[in-house]
């Protein structure tokens, strides 16, 4: 089991998230076994990333949130970043000390598919927009399930990963004169511009 | 100017973050202007994307985690990604209510970017490792510099950006038995399967 006490989520990790919501608390706890499997601290700075296998356009993503509140592993920090694998799950990783994954069993996620919470989802109801009661029943059981039940442990020990090396180098697009960081800067009739002056993007116009 | 209480960040967001420096708290202010100059709140669900300009490979990304913080458009609920412009900008996006973009003024980065906390990070030193009144010195001008002198505005009147439609459809893979949302099952000799054991990625291994 990890410790009780990680269970227990700080008030500011909902503040943050926005909501209440099964799914939050789920990331929070996987982040939470992650790190005692590895042996490390929430991280201040750099030291461990965190990969949700999760993808877009399906839910369940929430997750991530509480993946990045317990690990550190941040969006912000880049030490996030979907693996677009469509699952529910995450792996961490922290250089020199290991990877390990973590599932969500697939008979916790039959269990938890069964709570009124997601028949609401699946109308469209916004989860801040579900009645109090049925939120709490899902969220409870989430919390309150022992670990075996609802986790999949891991070791990858085969497993890598790593941004490019960070560089400060930056200059100045010659059309908008808006400061880019080099690795993204193009080149036009000779002259170094940003990506949406370039055209080599669809500008402002953004579709996904 | 923004209302001033904005610019006190909640200490969470601080928590959230894992370390003090300058970057996230101009993220914070820079949601905050944003959500301002939309008429919106904090978004509870899915009612906003934040979209910053930043990509890999360069600093100053922590920026993300104080817009995540202060807009609610949060990497876990999706309505966070990054651009990859390589630009210290983000655009807010609120369907109905229209967008609006964000960059930090170019001599507001000169300005900055002469603080000592710079030169440590660009010799590979942690924020986190960095002498606390360093910090505290870069951080105090983000806190107290009038937004005219920080942030261009500008509105986005043709912007739109939208994910793909959400849905539950999920099965499970035909190797590892796991549950994969149906947009990332692939076909292996006519079965379904999650995309690491199709083969069609590197499987554990990922280097980026």
């Amino acid at each position: 089991m990890e410790n009780k006490t990680q269970i227990n989520l700080p008030d500011w990790t909902w503040e943050f998230h926005g909501h209440r919501c099964p799914f939050m608390p789920i990331g929070y706890r996987m982040g939470a076994i992650a790190m005692r499997e590895l042996g490390i601290e929430k991280i201040k700075d750099h030291g461990a990333f965190a990969l949700p296998e999760m993808g877009v356009g399906h839910p369940q993503t929430c997750m991530m949130d509480g993946v990045m509140s317990v690990t550190g592993c941040t969006y912000g920090k880049l030490m996030m970043e979907r693996l677009n694998y469509g699952k529910v799950a995450m792996i961490l990783y922290a250089p020199g000390k290991g990877a390990v994954r973590i599932y969500l069993k697939s008979e916790f996620q039959d269990l938890l598919g069964k709570e009124e919470f997601f028949a609401y989802r699946k109308k469209g109801i916004e989860p801040s927009d579900i009645p109090h009661d049925v939120t709490e029943r899902a969220v409870k059981i989430v919390m309150e399930t022992p670990e075996e039940g609802m986790f999949k442990i891991e070791k990858l020990p085969e497993f890598t990963f790593c941004r490019p090396k960070s560089s400060f180098a930056k200059a100045k697009c010659s059309k908008c004169g808006e400061y880019v960081f080099e690795r993204y800067l193009r080149i036009v009739d000779g002259k170094p511009v940003c990506l949406p002056c370039s055209g080599f993007t669809e500008g402002n116009i953004v579709k996904l």
